[in-house]
């Protein structure tokens, strides 16, 4: 079993896509196939059942048997974290809990829609968080694009006062660079203990997010050897050969990051790359059309050529 | 087992609560008293598990338990509508095929948030009822004050030409006086084939959409006897009388009608009429404090005093 | 010249009207015989050029010519409250100064849209706060379902602290009576210094709202005289007596409240009333048909029935 | 005079900023270089105005004193837009037809904030087509992340079949691509009138836009001479040396696309660029500190490495 999620993690927790069956039944044989997949890409940990990964359109029984296979397969090489965002507390935890006892590193949850304050936030949050323990690991998301529910920095740093059990900030408000900051800033390990930032929104400032103090990134580009690469790169300090290669698959990395049509795309790629065998999303769900698969040939076809010269 | 819904189906279907324990679990037997209350109070249908009965914090083996309960106790006497309403169409049906087989005499489903236009809503909706088949009768529920979903009437038009299992539309659009002038003037059994419409969003305007043209009522108002009498009022042709009656409730009405804290308001009102058990709503949920507490009291003192002149 | 505005300030600030002709050029006599039959209404103070006053479709010459007419036919005999809320600070500031000049007795101002959590209004509205200086009175107006923004008890309560020109609190966020008590416990004159609160929202709550310590109401509905009367029972301490006049209007109160037509309505009330020769809104703006007509007509009609019982 | 707009218009129409000195007050000599460097960069058109030229924050004097200057300065050499978007029909009307006299060829308007659905937009955006009359070139602009209003294709193609005076959409809805293919195809000038459609949202899918049919840009990008000569290779039919060239630029402008921040990242860029005197935007506005200062300047040397190379 993989150690639990620390606020030291750094790296790639790549969002992991839920393979589907053209039927819509889950492909249980690409979960490992896409498990080998993200694990040869390098990644640093895996988070599945989050957003790109469908969880809302599983039921609970899927969602316990998607996590248990995505664990198996991992078998404790590197972290998973497994979203558990849900209308109803009880299930939150519930589903939380099994998913622990399954072998999974934390959890990620993120505020439910309808919060309107910083304080109706830290209320909500705290009696998540009061109701998980200090037990289970958790990275709080940020993700008000989804959920139009946002808080300040402060918010979140009071959240980390009261709660150990905090131990990942998952960066996705959208402008956001200066949060992320402030959060760096308040979170440096001297002032106030360390938290592990990574960062969503498909990736699209992540150059600009580690040279601002990020730790890592979490998001589902199918490209996720290429954030392993550069991870190393800005480790290595080598921050503009990092941003070289990360330049070269952002045009892609742009296209992927449209709200539905993305989450095609990307199973599209994964389905190229070998990595799972039908690109079908859970209705209801975006369907490529003739122009879409088109307008995605050309611009791997671009990729390619920049990777060659 | 009770008749299937139709579109000439008339009166109060009340949205029934869910009735929890304590400490969160489901009161199961509150379910048979719940039932016998509104039953005695001459109810003609029950709508169960919409937003009011807190179907999102149920999980799928909940919802399927808590749907035959209610079923078995209403033991055919009045039709039982379903919300099935689910952010994966898979579940969706599943649960609606589940519920029509225990005895449901219909389910009820509205579009998912974050569709933006009639076209996206026709889209959405088309792929659901045809998932769902003729055979399952249909009430679409038009809530945008929850979804963010907003239709216009034509577009609820041209999916009751599309699709037959239609029969039954949920008006809670506010303010909508209009829109249900129009749905009701465009399926008046002439020009286009007759749809109960009943109405929602706590019954605020009631007696105007009884005036409009409304078929009943379809909300969760803890007094449901009073819309069944101000139905039949109607019904005889004594708008005056009913709206009289109405008018008694009205400041009661209104006060439960808020968001959030309302569906406490109207869980400790059952209790208090000895319906249900317990006044608990399942987390995030929310709890009346002592100024709520002493502010219901004098507004029902108020009630009483009312009705008693 | 009235005095200004002050923290102690108590009755019906009414929402006023811009009455304009039926080609949507401004009614300048009817702005006198509107403020005649609001003073005779008994009212304790006017608001021009709020939300119900079209301000954001008057040009800058339009919104002055607007404001000192008002306060001109006013000759001092109540205050005068101008809401000057402007997407550009620099023209909000210049239309406060210039109002102030013109012998207003503050101004309102609100949050701009786009503001997302408390620390943005805090940034905002202290920007806005300071380019207004000291010597201008202000009611600070909280409308989220108009501008999006929702901001908190603790957020208002650090504004007051700050800026000793905030003297009242314009509450209408829905659900809000919580925040309404939160606010009146901490500005109670002694943990922190008295605020006077007064309530929009089309008076949806307001006998709850004084129950709670409103000071007052703010908003435009079409029976000012009501209100007045309310306050003064209130103020007898005549709860009971004071919540059976308002209910008897609730029926009608909670008709105007629709958002969108209920401008139209408010305006066709006060034309029946004399008090202005047009019910013409400005462009875009509601028109009622004949059903809208016939239902007021008749809600109208049961009102005097009610008030001659 | 230049001509009027028409709907063959194809190229670069850049969105202008409104350049304003420190003190807030609006900077006419820099309107005159700023034009300067438009017309130097080669640009087809220019907008002005627009939501990046701050309209909203200047009063009606500011906005035809501003809209008189640009017209003067470009000497009619391109075609000058003028956005006139506003909460009043009256003001929108009176604006779009002085700019029209002071010789603008022609307006863009969009659908005001709180239209719900494509009936209602279609509704208010007759009423204002129908006001602004048969003479006045007409852009539409759909910018839904910013009104929260959106419309279906369809919807935009019964306002060009009803209104001749539309000649040009400004596609921005963000995912919109195949929208702009929809409209693209309905509008081929030959199953309907052709439609100019340029594209805003920061031209971040500019070159998948072209490859959709776009006829051109209509966007603040601060590197207009990029868009220029992207857009003469498209034209020439070299895509992939367009596309090169764009995405040398790419991550500064993906950068710039940022809400709030975009607006001074931008005005700074044309500082620089000597093409206005100061940054300043006009309050609420927002400020670049010195991490966002930083960050501009390394973005800035990496794509002057890339162009060097």
């Amino acid at each position: 079993m993989a150690a639990k999620l620390a606020s030291d993690a750094k790296g790639v927790y790549v969002i992991a896509a839920t393979p589907f069956l053209d039927d819509g039944r889950i492909d249980f044989e690409s979960i490992d196939s896409l498990v080998d997949f993200y694990l040869k890409c390098g990644v640093h940990g895996m988070t599945i059942l989050g957003v790109m990964g469908e969880f809302q359109k599983l039921s609970e029984t899927e969602t316990l048997d998607v996590a248990r296979r995505f664990i198996q397969a991992v078998k404790g090489r590197v972290p998973v974290v497994v979203g558990v965002s849900n209308p109803g507390t009880t299930q939150l935890v519930r589903t939380a809990s099994k998913v622990m006892e399954a072998g999974a590193a934390g959890v990620m949850a993120m505020p439910i829609a309808g919060l309107r304050t910083d304080e109706a936030v830290t209320g909500y949050m705290g009696s998540v968080l009061t109701a998980l323990g200090r037990d289970i690991p958790v990275c709080v998301q940020d993700y008000p694009q989804l959920t139009g529910v946002y808080f300040s920095a402060a918010c979140f740093l009071q959240m980390v006062d009261t709660f150990e059990q905090i131990v990942m900030f998952k960066h996705e408000e959208a402008p956001g660079l200066r949060k992320l900051s402030a959060i760096r800033a308040a979170c440096d390990g001297r002032a106030r203990r360390y938290i592990s930032i990574v960062c969503g929104n498909g990736g699209i400032h992540l150059p600009q997010e580690y040279l601002r103090g990020a730790d890592g990134a979490m998001t589902g580009f199918a490209y996720p050897d290429m954030m392993v690469r550069m991870h190393e790169l800005f480790s290595a300090g080598k921050a503009e050969e990092a941003e070289d290669l990360y330049d070269k698959y952002l045009p892609l990395l742009r296209h992927e990051l449209q709200p539905g049509i993305g989450l095609a795309l990307r199973k599209e790629i994964l389905r190229r790359r070998a990595a799972i065998r039908s690109n079908a999303a859970r209705a209801p769900g975006p369907r490529l059309d003739k122009a879409d698969i088109a307008e995605l040939d050309r611009l791997l076809a671009r990729l390619e050529r920049k990777l060659a010269a």
